[in-house]
């Protein structure tokens, strides 16, 4: 009998997670809330909640190492795995580091990034609390496990948006996704004439920042606290604005509308953009790895959301029926699709 | 200038991670114990420690595709992991599991790895309580973080043994490191000719399932609880046992005295290795991945220890300066080295 063979990219991450975890049970009380958000929450202890998330990050598909500086590679990997943790509202208190590494990379290397790691750590007050280290026939492959605590009535769900909130973003959108595409680009360049040396043009310096070695959102989870601000939702922002929105829509059973005009682009993505003759809001729509925070707060908090200096109100949540859609300058209405950061199947790009 | 490059062979894996975490400093008071044991510990309830532990297993260097059915790695994943938690006397409670997969791999050889993780999960009484899932070019690795707790007074490190303890060993040795033996040696006889069907031998069905599908020690733990043993030190047997002595008694500065006649060995153990002209002991030395426990207690525990029917009672720590010995039978002594799992340079067995 021939056995059914089922390409992965055939179904994609996210129906890959839901068949793998369909016949998940949970065993423990205290194991709270085990999948669809950031992280997973666990009652540990009788105060604080334990907030847990896990990521891989891959050569070759994450990142590569032909231009990922090894400092801002260790500091991105600390960065992403406790985004998650921020998205929940929690504060990451430890991370744990598996490493894989084929025999090209050296010493050196693996110093470097640590020195990165450790900056990541020093900048958030979190520590490196384990790891595990191996190798593997090629390239690198990094797993980061973040530890966080939070009041269980401060932590916040991807699930919680109702009707009428505000959709808040932090930051600005698609600034990393042009980084990537310029040193992608350099890449080819040198691979076409290696005499050629890269010609890093410092308007963009920002934008390879962006990608390369991004901060994480702490300053907003922290003012949200300030001024008393509980988001009904919020998730942060690594496959692209259009997924992650897509993420509360789905899991909060909501619609939404987003403004084209309010998007916040930055000046220098503006111009990348036309550079490689994209559109900004595509970019900003779809780019990912902008790791900013994308909540929704009830309308009664607009005065304290719209005094805050690094946070854009960019639409609102609506019925369901009504579907989840952007309203472009011209008034014209499209469907927010989920064209972000998809592992399986197409390349990123 | 010329940058130095060292391959990460010429340092091996524990001194790669002395390297690596030398600048590791502490940040939140939380975490108690960071690096040096199974799992690290951290004090975020008031009642109990929660302990972690994360784990890489790469295709190609853990275990082979070609010969591992996707249940039992899955199963083994787990148990490899949670026997962490175990070897710090603690209760394992939930798993966060982390898949890249390449494009060979397809939906249905990961559904039945994940029916041994929930297989393993119930076994255990484990939550999987969350994951990432992302792409490799080539093979499958798994990262597997496990999260146990303990009473603070009931944990146990590597670092407690003291003179005249008793060196206790759970199960027996050396039987996984022969089936993998087998395992290779079906698979090199396939390639050579891949009309042979692969000869099971049913005798050795015990090596295989020790290799494939491991358990781990939740009963010793149990049993330690129960008869208000607490163990000096103890270590779960994953590198093989020379090696994991040695951690042990390096980090509780003492010697050792191991007897080779004490060392618990299966008879098909015996069989097989005479069968690959090995040395049993050899085997049960530097085999590793046994999953057992190893621990160390006070002689005052002689007669509760001798009593439970899977522990065997192998030596006993001696000062320092009388080093880390093996008395063989004709009573000859000879110096216990490290030979265990090695993950840079060179190559297993």
């Amino acid at each position: 009998m021939q056995e059914k063979i089922t390409p992965i990219s055939e179904l994609g991450e996210f129906a890959l997670i839901d068949l793998l975890t369909k016949n998940n049970n949970q065993r423990n009380v205290a194991s709270l809330k085990l999948t669809g958000d950031d992280a997973s929450q666990l009652a540990i202890s009788e105060g604080e909640h334990t907030l847990i998330s896990t990521d891989m990050m891959v050569h070759g598909v994450h990142f590569d190492l032909g231009y990922f500086p090894p400092q801002h590679l260790g500091y991105k990997a600390i960065v992403s795995a406790i985004s998650d943790i921020y998205a929940m509202n929690g504060q990451p208190k430890q991370v744990l580091l598996s490493i894989a590494a084929s025999s090209k990379i050296s010493v050196e290397f693996l110093e470097l990034m640590y020195e990165g790691v450790y900056a990541a750590c020093n900048d958030y007050n979190v520590d490196l609390a384990g790891g595990d280290t191996t190798t593997v026939h090629r390239g690198l492959i990094l797993n980061i496990t973040a530890i966080g605590t939070a009041k269980p009535e401060r932590v916040v769900y991807r699930s919680g948006a109702q009707e009428n909130d505000l959709i808040c973003v932090s930051g600005d959108l698609g600034a990393a996704y042009l980084g990537l595409q310029l040193l992608e680009r350099e890449k080819q360049v040198f691979h076409q004439n290696p005499e050629v040396q890269p010609e890093l043009n410092e308007d963009y310096e920002y934008l390879y920042q962006r990608f390369l070695r991004p901060d994480t959102r702490n300053d907003i989870v922290k003012k949200l606290a300030e001024t008393g601000v509980l988001p009904t939702a919020m998730i942060d922002i690594s496959d692209g604005l259009s997924s992650d929105v897509l993420h509360i829509t789905k899991q909060s059973n909501v619609g939404c509308r987003i403004y084209e005009n309010k998007l916040p682009i930055h000046h220098n993505t503006t111009a990348a953009a036309e550079d490689f003759n994209l559109s900004p809001i595509t970019c900003a729509l779809n780019g990912g790895e902008d790791y900013e925070l994308l909540f929704t707060v009830s309308p009664s908090h607009f005065e304290a959301v719209n005094k805050m200096a690094e946070v854009s109100i960019i639409g609102h949540i609506t019925p369901k029926d009504t579907g989840c859609k952007m309203i472009t300058n011209a008034e014209n209405e499209f469907d927010l699709v989920a064209q972000g950061w998809e592992p399986f199947g197409s390349e990123r790009g």
